[in-house]
């Protein structure tokens, strides 16, 4: 298979991305977000599953010198992008520190320990799963379909091998949709608590757009409503300067409640 | 039992209500709160599911003179709070707008039919359930044990007899503890869509303190996050001023869909 690709620069030119162009997810300020969740200065072991082209993995090797990142993807055309990605000389600064393994996050047990998914191995588990909407159901776009397939019961597969490779005081980081909400909350069961959620809105009044969602492996913390992150003032284009931060890599956005030291 | 009382002044006196003093749970801006939640000025049926003494379903009748509001409560004592509410000549501009059942939201068929409540009857459903939590549970205050008992599958129970007697496309508007989302959600199944979650916050950068829903009977509308309020700037003591608007009854909060016309 033939796909176009494009090289995409982030935190305004800090690291570069290879992505496909026209064809599959692309990466873009959801995986900035994402990645900005992780605010660790200590030496930490970070998973991202379904990490696609690696975007948001690698935004947290860029901006954490003290992390190691896997890349878990089960297309091997994304982690092929991936790897290409960690081959560019633009991204030598962290690319030993980060490492891709194809395997697919629905995986339990032995398979998934064979694929280096061991259990409670991991500091923090950050992910962007997949979603889609009637929109994109029209689009006749395989690898896209792929990533964001419609799958019933995603965020219970997905948070339960977060819960298994995590380690107990462990992280847990995603960004969704506003309407995945109560799948998420229920997919956390008693394996995550002390839920932080943060409703990003694009202007001030407008309804969020997504969800920004830290939990703890084995909290028994209530969930908590943080204040929104508000892209844009109201009449402007640019991001508001915070929002800017955090998608440029300069700074992180971190728990109220810290997790337990490890 | 004797229980001492005080008349409180709501909407800056344009009703008041009798409430135990010291005992059991007090309305205050809650109530307030939840009562802006019905944007309706038809002709409409109202009922607002364990009232205690009233406050919110008084409200509503304070502010839309088009409205009639059925007052649900299951404690004797509580009910006749309201029934002395009533009675004030205060309240003589819409007491007879407003009836007092008492009735346990939990019953079900014949039983609840029998109180008054029958099905596919009302245009606004209204609920602010009890909750408790630690603190709550160390006081020894049996009218206020019984306003907040901690109460496994509460959502899931009110919201079945608030789907039962409300007309489809009727609008569900309640407030609770942002820990009770989740629930919520789930209680609202697919007896209810369209929901439109607000947090309310005490400051910016502050963690919400309650949750203000309204869903749709029989909506099929995605859940979305609207933007939050704001009850007082940084420095400030006093309400912002459109928070201070709902709790005084000179404003709505009206849902950003509409609710089908019927």
């Amino acid at each position: 298979m033939t796909t176009s690709q494009s090289i995409d620069s982030f935190h305004r030119g800090r690291f570069h991305v290879v992505q496909p162009l026209g064809h599959g997810h692309r990466s873009g300020m959801d995986a900035m977000l994402l990645a900005s969740l992780v605010a660790d200065e200590r030496p930490i072991r970070v998973v991202d599953l379904g990490a696609g082209a690696g975007a948001a993995g690698m935004a947290v090797a860029s901006r954490l010198d003290n992390a190691t990142v896997t890349l878990v993807e089960r297309s091997p055309t994304m982690a092929d992008f991936a790897r290409q990605s960690l081959a560019l000389p633009e991204n030598a600064r962290f690319a030993s520190r980060v490492a891709v393994i194809e395997a697919d996050v629905a995986w339990k047990g032995r398979e998934r320990a064979a694929a280096g998914l061991t259990d409670d191995s991991f500091d923090h588990v950050i992910m962007n799963p997949p979603f889609n909407d009637a929109s994109d159901r029209r689009t006749p776009d395989p690898l896209k379909a792929e990533a964001h397939a419609m799958n019933e019961g995603l965020f219970e597969t997905w948070l339960r091998t977060a819960g298994a490779i995590m380690r107990p005081g462990g992280q847990l980081s995603l960004i969704a949709r506003p309407e995945s909400i109560a799948e998420i909350i229920a997919a956390c069961g008693r394996r995550f608590g002390g839920l932080e959620i943060t409703p990003l809105h694009p202007r001030p009044g407008e309804n969020a757009v997504r969800i920004l969602v830290t939990a703890i492996k084995q909290s028994r913390a209530r969930l908590v409503f943080r204040a929104p992150l508000i892209m844009h003032e109201d009449d402007a284009h640019r991001f508001t300067s915070y929002v800017d931060d955090l998608n440029n890599g300069r700074a992180a956005y971190a728990r109220k409640t810290v997790s337990a030291r490890r």
